[in-house]
């Protein structure tokens, strides 16, 4: 009642004290004002207003007592904390995963009899009856067959083997698959796209909660340890970024607010990299080049620090018994030669084909998944998939253990003592000692064996890796496409090498290549072309660089590096520019604006809504929509927001409402507002005017309207707008013309805009 | 005339094409329309919109020949070559000057007898009659004493010497400030400062001009060589961005585009940092950091490519002789313990102390230098300076010698062969052979002469630093801080040394330290403390600390590291949240909007202009203003742009006209074009009416204005306006009400608006 006896009717052009309204606002007086439903893009403007006026108010408080300060000191390093436990549960995990997934994956083969939860590995380091040189026999560790049988060399032997290898395999991905179907949907694939598209704004609830969390890691352990073509370093980033959503809800300042949140998040994919690859720089970096939108410069810190705790967690859980950081150490003994930056860049090249190869052939087919009956059987098409692979996988070598085992092995260098068939070379007889710096040397008949089981692998990776990345279980693709990498670099090192043994004599080798001298290094030509491949899917460039400095820890090898990333880079770029991320996500159709730039000579008014031939826009006025009205209007329309206009003869736009603001205003005041009746007039003034008491009372909704809706003219280029909507994390934005409202452009508009611009000349937004 | 006759008054709600006019403009048909006045803010909005439309053009002029193809490729190659370009230059540039101050730094104390271009340890390489124990003593190297009279000893070759060192750096030091003073006055301090404003979007003509360069080259090498208290990596920067400067003149795409040019200057940036440390990831991420305002992820991997090119240029002359890619090269053999983080953090604290400190110190000094008689004489300031500091420095070998030598030598870890003073430890007798892993030991007298010595050179360091970095010669100041932080680290180091080596038996000791054992390194502490103060005083983070890794190489040390660099932003930021170079900002009031978050409660109607009792806005109206009135407006006013209103009465916004552009216009047409006189009627409308022919010639602007001019409502928030500002590179922004155009934000208004806010109450600030 009181609110009706203001003063009457106070134009808007002499309004002044308009703060105090905005700030009633966000005091929040009805309960879900201001959350966004699921699905739906958050305003990033207003999140952020939010949070400096609560951070405000802190302040203020802080002054008013000791215990209120000590409260505003605790809410300044909630940020840290949150890091800290990010890093430790993320580093944590990443940890058991590696344990679990180190003994599982050797499960298919055979087990350890002293102790059955130990890894082949562990189970001979135990083992005092093992020799440096065949520390990979050792009494207690039985295969299969050997348990079953008592035999380990016959035919017979094999075959159980080879059996209970798939059987393991189909039985793990199989548990995977269900645990995926029945409890977290979310938990499949990779997460990075939709961990990028949260990020740039978007609400996807549970996607981030404790159950994804907790299945996302049981499975990824099965996932891994089936065989399948998949890695686990995609999933841990989504894996970190469920820890960073878990603790945000301890804070109300990160749980309340979803842009406080996605910083977070974004230092959260930071320490996930971090420890995929025990690289802390290349993880932030990463979550800056590839992942995050709006990422402050105090985001850059907080993730480094992350980063680092779970960097070094990990490591104080050591899971790879070496001490090491890095998931694959390796140290090379010589420089590299100019020559040999052309070998380089044709694995650059092969690491651009690839990218181009597998972004398309994956596509097509989750296309097809998602349109065919085959999307159907989703558990079906994983035991298909796992059965194939086991089966072809187990014969050859190479493709029978672990994923990550084999890139460690191609991209070691070969030392005197390695027993390895990839090192099995002619040793000159004159060479007394073992020592680092060995000659260049013939290969000897095992190399030959390796290079075309290699071969095999390489094309059974490219092909089986394409069918494997998007089925229903959490899969990562850094792995495998650094193994199709460093496969075919592998290769090229070592007929580089013999080349270059065989003719010194050679013009391009003369130079740099005497005879005795140890001039090529297979396990880097393998290291270069696992960074191409990476690069020619991901389309990452500096952090892929820093991750793989950060494997050799040396700035020696960064210049071949860089030149693979940057040919791989041109190479794939040139025949479109989408990585897999983003291609994924237009395959989703998420709503992700891309940093991209936009180059076409479009203008606002061109994308806004209504068209021409449309019927006009729909606007609140500021005095004169009766409750009915507006509810007619949310009704028959799906907008999200309104415009509130002066009067519709007029339409200077005083402001924007939610449409999910008003209808709760409009169910709360029905509720509790005596007086408020169909007819009732809605008032968007400062004031009501005063009315007879005839009249049913008012309803006043100032404090839901957005006082500074974004606005642009319709001479805009749309360039200008794409521009604002990815700096300021617009939802919508209005047109208006000399003072006037002209329309609205969304999100969706500015994307379905994009896109249709895409297709009509693509060739325009090649030289980007 | 033909222009006359076009369709009379098409109100402007009417035209749906407005495109075409738009682009009329962008083809800049007058000359200089769309350049930037010395001083002047540049509109990044409106760089970008002209660079896509450049682009665009190229895009479509390539498929018409295979010449024009081959241009579009070159132009879309022009980037990289740039960037190849600043890389080599800058990293040569950086070997030249290393050369040249290590010869003439050595020239202060004496000469090589077999070449006189030799600096004192080349002069002994050479030799070889040296013994590797004392390769500094070599007969070819003589000292000036030595050399004139012969005697090497005596208190008269003592003060001969003395003399000589003092003439030489007044002779360096007067040369410096002279070629500055008559060439190049911007070759002056850092850079740094005016480089971050400049890529902010200001325009400083001259300051990366090609004298500028040439000088700043040259006066650093003698500033430096001097012994002054300053050092070459802030001016190595300006050096960088001089070069990517130049070669921006080589290709139209960023010579002519503001917006462009600064994303090659923050490349150039990162080369500069790159060659100042070898440290090619920090360079990038200080340029991120600490210098770019706009940092597109294109930049990123270009800034990348240019700092590593830089960084191999570098090494390829290695002017350090020692075949690294960095300046300090340090090797640490001993890991550190937790226990030992306290004497970090202390560290820390120290550095942020130190920070605080500086800042203040040299901030007042260089406003007395302002304000007063002082600044009148800079040449008189130099040589007092240097005289003082030259009188002071040679007594104490400490101080004597370069400051990256002496820091140099506080990183490293005494081996068992190390000769010097602070290696001066009591060996034990029964430790057989010189190994890597030495025992702690007691230290001998030589060690506590050298911490007396230290102790006097971190008191002269601290003060004479704030009195010289500002002085108008080329002076960085990451080598003095980094010297205050290295001493003190060292003298704190050996401190705990020395007790753990004497107290095993203490609590804090017992578990990590037991007796023979290699505890502590006292040149960790000394990197710990650099860091720190470099931290303090800078208030870098993640590159300061990615810095550091890249000098030790490990992952190892980068916990002390952090530890440190966090705490001293923490205790430094306590006392003011400004940097150095923020804080030199401030002091020279450069138009810099900081990335700091602005937390205040005001609107934008408490910010625009005019003021409630200030005469109402100069503006303009679409098709009722004449010549004459223009010109009047032009005279009486100095702003920088008006508003184009329909007309005074409905106030409604139709765009927004550049003064300079009006005036280039106006003086166009009053020579170019007849029949246009002072009562001819100003067109900003899209066809003039027909007029009678009795009426003079009307004069059509449309293509000067700005027909999407950026506004806000008078109730939008000031942090958003903030944001809207700093994100978009906005000049200035309109504020209407419903429709109606109320006032104005200038860049300026903020700033002054954001100053007076921090006044009132600077602790709001303090937790962002």
């Amino acid at each position: 009642m009181a609110e009706a006896e203001g003063i009457s009717s106070a134009t808007p052009t002499e309004e002044m004290n308009g703060a105090g309204n905005l700030m009633d606002f966000l005091d929040e007086p009805l309960p879900d004002v201001g959350t966004y439903e699921d699905f739906h893009t958050i305003d990033w403007l207003r999140e952020k207003s939010r949070d400096t006026d609560r951070h405000r108010k802190i302040t203020n408080r802080s002054k008013e007592s000791i215990w209120e300060f000590v409260k505003s000191l605790l809410d300044a390093w909630s940020g840290w904390v949150v890091m800290l436990l990010i890093g430790l549960l993320s580093g944590t995990l990443a940890g058991v995963i590696d344990l679990a997934v180190d003994w599982m994956t050797d499960l298919k083969e055979g087990v350890c009899l002293s102790a059955f939860w130990y890894s082949h590995e562990q189970c001979c380091w135990t083992s005092n009856e093992t020799t440096f040189a065949d520390r990979d026999k050792c009494p207690q560790w039985q295969k299969w067959a050997e348990l079953m049988t008592g035999h380990t060399e016959s035919a017979g032997a094999y075959v159980l083997n080879y059996f209970l290898y798939v059987l393991w395999a189909l039985f793990f991905s199989f548990l995977a698959v269900s645990l995926v179907r029945v409890f977290a949907p979310y938990a499949c694939g990779s997460g990075i796209p939709e961990i990028k598209t949260i990020l740039s704004g978007f609400i996807i609830r549970g996607y981030l909660g404790k159950w994804t969390l907790l299945i996302k890691t049981v499975t990824l352990v099965l996932a891994v340890s089936s065989g399948l073509s998949l890695g686990k370093e995609g999933p841990l980033v989504h894996v970190a970024c469920c820890c960073g959503n878990l603790f945000c809800s301890l804070f109300s300042k990160y749980s309340k607010n979803e842009g406080k949140r996605r910083e977070v998040l974004s230092a959260a994919a930071a320490a996930g990299v971090s420890v995929a690859f025990g690289a802390p720089i290349g993880g932030v970096l990463f979550s800056l080049e590839e992942v995050s939108y709006y990422f402050p410069l105090k985001t850059l810190w907080r993730s480094f620090f992350a980063a680092l705790v779970a960097a070094f967690t990990l490591r104080s859980i050591n899971p790879f018994g070496n001490n090491r950081l890095v998931l694959f150490y390796v140290e090379y003994h010589t420089p590299w030669y100019m020559a040999e930056l052309v070998p380089f860049i044709l694995l650059g090249v092969f690491g651009g084909l690839w990218g181009t190869l597998f972004i398309r052939g994956n596509i097509a087919w989750c296309r097809r998944r998602k349109t065919t009956q085959l999307g159907k059987y989703p558990v079906l098409e994983v035991i298909v998939v796992t059965g194939i692979t086991a089966i072809l996988a187990f014969p050859n070598p190479y493709t029978r253990r672990s994923t990550s085992e084999l890139i460690s092995e191609l991209f070691n260098d070969c030392g005197a003592l390695e027993s390895s068939q990839l090192c099995d070379y002619i040793n000159n007889p004159n060479m007394s000692r073992p020592e680092d710096d060995i000659p260049d040397r013939p290969a000897g008949p095992g190399v030959y064996m390796a290079l075309w089981q290699l071969a095999l692998a390489l094309i059974f990776k490219i092909v089986i890796t394409i069918f494997t990345f998007g089925m229903k279980i959490p899969s990562g693709l850094f792995i495998p496409s650094m193994a199709v990498g460093a496969i075919a670099g592998r290769i090229v090192g070592i007929a580089v090498e013999q080349m270059a043994y065989h003719h010194h004599d050679w013009i391009i080798f003369k130079n740099w290549c005497r005879p005795g001298a140890d001039c090529v290094t297979p396990g880097l030509y393998a290291m270069v072309g696992a960074a191409a491949c990476l690069g020619g899917v991901t389309r990452m460039t500096v952090s892929l660089v820093v991750i793989m400095f950060e494997l050799t820890g040396g700035l020696e090898y960064i210049v071949p590096l860089m030149a693979a990333a940057v040919t791989s880079k041109w190479v794939a770029d040139a025949f479109g520019k989408e990585g897999i991320y983003e291609a994924h996500i237009r395959l989703n159709g998420y709503p992700y604006l891309d940093q991209d730039e936009f180059t076409h000579r479009t203008l606002a008014t061109d994308v806004m809504r209504p068209r021409r031939n449309e019927p006009p826009l729909s606007v609140l006025t500021q005095d004169s929509t009766t409750v009915e009205d507006v509810e007619t209007l949310i009704k028959e329309t799906d907008y999200n927001g309104f415009p509130v206009v002066v009067s519709r003869e007029s339409e200077r736009l005083i402001g924007f409402v939610q449409r999910r603001d008003l209808i709760l205003a409009i169910k709360n005041a029905r509720q509790k507002q005596d007086g408020v009746v169909s007819n009732s007039v809605v008032y968007f003034t400062e004031d009501a005017p005063q009315l007879p008491a005839s009249n049913p009372q008012p309803l006043k909704l100032r404090r839901i309207l957005n006082l500074s809706p974004f606005t642009v003219t319709d001479h805009t280029p749309m360039e200008t707008v794409v521009d604002i909507f990815r700096k300021l994390g617009l939802r919508q934005c209005l047109v208006t013309r000399s003072g006037r409202l002209l329309g609205i452009i969304t999100k969706k508009d500015v994307l379905r805009h994009m896109a249709q611009m895409m297709n009509q000349d693509p060739e325009s937004i090649m030289f980007n």
